[in-house]
């Protein structure tokens, strides 16, 4: 059984003209009226498909094929939000792969013994709501629905008023829930399987991830008459923790990466010497006893830096994710399938968080990774070849047939 | 012939409270509606004051006192706007002292050969539109009236729309006329009378200034799976850019002030490598010769930084005011009006543009200072001492008299 890459390719294509970008990328965040679209659409395909939709409190959707005996399902899925001028293959491509996987179940009439459920998980990026993965979070039971419905946005909106508005506020509890297993396919984001020649990378798990946000509070003041003698100014002090930052990687050096991914400057005028500076700091690393090392290290690069400034500050470490592995059979099984589709293929580590993180907290969690070109993701230049994207889908299939194991 | 301290109190009040922020400071940026309600007050105060009141192309608004001969006027004023969470004293002061010094010339039923102008003009800030003074260097012949009406907002919204949105595009030219002085008072914004326990300021003139903007364009991608060695980071360029800012301030020494006050990143989110920065570069001298060392080190310090990290940059260095030095007959008249009042005084240099900057290319221009408490200003904290006010008033309104000549 072999997925039909045509309908798959035609499907990619459909689901990424909304929210479009003028130069070829994505840009829907989470909850806005682009992200309606996009599920009103997938909701319409699910339908079709023969699938029972159902949402959750969090707006997370659910499609589930029925099985042939009370069990619980293999669910597949990602998430369709993406961040600004993101691309076209982030979350969206693990979604269609897995409505694809379903429709050639249904070509070929297969029954499985367990459901198969095609799930859709609200706000996956964070590039609207913090944290990233809230929605998987919360049936995770690792955050409370409470926090997750008060988060906002940059304009002060939440993230609850937001579901309501988009018709995404479901009834069904969000909460964890068993599943046979929770298979993602993704793109790697990063350069690897690409550099190898390879077109399916075996996930065996998730990165460590640590996120801090960083308040520099100077003195605002005008950027003429005031002497740089008395000046403590905000971007100053920043600018040498965004150096510090990097700084850390290459002190730890390995797999660590860390990044200063958003930076904010009030009141950010010419003529004004900056009196305040947002920042955030993202660092990851296979192992945790690395990411425990780098967190002194970055208190001591902000610390130093404002002290030199003479500037008060605020540093909260307020997200942090162990390394997950995921379900040894799980990944046993996916490295079989991707053998059997004769794709070439390797194990490999996951250097993002995804949902399936979240996932591997309350059920058997396995994922798919295909590459990325010049391993460039978060951008409009994202792209993953069809020829892989065909080896991936191919994979999921087969991992979720064994999975959910065909009516005797 | 005095001030009415109390009347001027109650002025600076009423007109604070236009765009007032919570925290007793003011946000009125140029062309808002904020702007527009600072302006309509000003306009009912000076016809009040039976002022003829006329407003020219660029916005800028003039109340003509007349004069007992037909000769050009004294002019007197500052600004309305302010910068974003800046304060009540910059540039309203400048206008509420020269309408002060009407109304008292008014309450003694003075007559003078010389018609007193006072004038308000657009935009001084540049918080909202580039450059900064931009009408009074349009009045100059220095900036093209047609660029000034291009120049663009944030959001991309037009100077010269706003200007007809809120009803102050008006008929006059824009363009030189003559006059017998241009006077402006303003708080010094630096420490220099406060520290000296001084309350009046005779400035023979304004630093020369260079503003520049920088774009950084790096390479957006995943901040979790791109390898430390692969990236292209706008930020860490954009960080060592602010740091050899500083540095430059720092390697020449002496007066020479440098900042970067803007910065913007983008897609400025958690967990994506900045793909492009933009920011501003402000530097300040009394010396033409000291902005003319600074600029290619300036240069040299964007370039390494960027070739450093391996990304692209545009440079431009897009606006140059040479130091300006003031009349000297009319900074003489200040000092004499000054030591008049028996304020303590002294003859000081500014630090920061203002419109008089550009008046000093058409005509005689003289500034009175007040002192910014703890030198403070573009911000919130913004203060001046009413004794302060009143002594800066009076040389004010002595110097008016003194240049317009009493009818005989």
């Amino acid at each position: 059984m072999r997925i039909d890459r045509k309908r798959l390719e035609t499907s990619i294509e459909e689901l990424g003209r909304i929210g479009e970008t003028p130069r070829g990328g994505l840009t829907r965040l989470a909850l806005t009226d682009e992200d309606r679209r996009g599920r009103d659409r997938m909701v319409e395909w699910m339908r079709a498909a023969g699938l029972r939709v159902s949402v959750d409190r969090m707006g997370n959707i659910f499609g589930e094929r029925a099985g042939t005996a009370a069990l619980p399902p293999v669910m597949m899925g990602s998430h369709v939000d993406s961040v600004p001028t993101g691309g076209k293959y982030d979350g969206q491509l693990g979604v269609l792969c897995a409505l694809e996987a379903i429709r050639t179940l249904n070509d070929h009439d297969t029954r499985t013994r367990h459901p198969v459920t095609l799930v859709i998980f609200t706000n996956e990026e964070g590039a609207r709501f913090q944290p990233a993965m809230i929605a998987s979070g919360v049936m995770a039971g690792k955050i409370a629905l409470e926090d997750a419905y008060n988060a906002r946005d940059r304009d002060g909106i939440r993230l609850v008023d937001e579901l309501e508005r988009i018709g995404y506020l479901g009834p069904e509890p969000c909460a964890p829930r068993p599943f046979r297993a929770y298979l993602e396919l993704h793109i790697e984001q990063g350069p690897n399987l690409e550099a190898e020649g390879l077109s399916v990378g075996v996930v065996e798990g998730i990165v460590a991830i640590s996120w801090s946000r960083l308040t520099i509070h100077g003195v605002q003041d005008h950027a003429g008459p005031t002497p740089m003698r008395i000046r403590h100014d905000a971007l100053v002090a920043a600018a040498e923790v965004v150096t510090g930052v990097r700084g850390i990687a290459r002190q730890l050096g390995g797999d660590l990466v860390t990044t200063v991914g958003s930076l904010t400057v009030a009141p950010n005028i010419v003529n004004a010497i900056p009196g305040r500076v947002a920042l955030s700091i993202d660092m990851r690393d296979p192992t945790d006893a690395v990411l425990d090392r780098a967190r002194p290290l970055l208190d001591a690069v902000v610390r130093e830096a404002c002290e030199r400034e003479g500037v008060r500050y605020e540093l909260e470490h307020y997200w942090r994710v162990p390394y997950t592995p995921f379900d040894p059979d799980v990944v046993a099984t996916v490295e079989r399938a991707a053998r059997s589709t004769g794709a070439g293929y390797r194990r490999i580590l996951s250097g993002a968080g995804h949902d399936a993180q979240y996932m591997a907290a309350i059920g058997p969690v396995g994922m798919i990774f295909v590459p990325s070109r010049d391993g460039r993701s978060h951008c409009e230049e994202e792209f993953t070849p069809i020829d892989d994207i065909e080896h991936g889908a191919n994979t999921l299939l087969r991992t979720a047939l064994d999975l959910a194991e065909l009516r005797a």
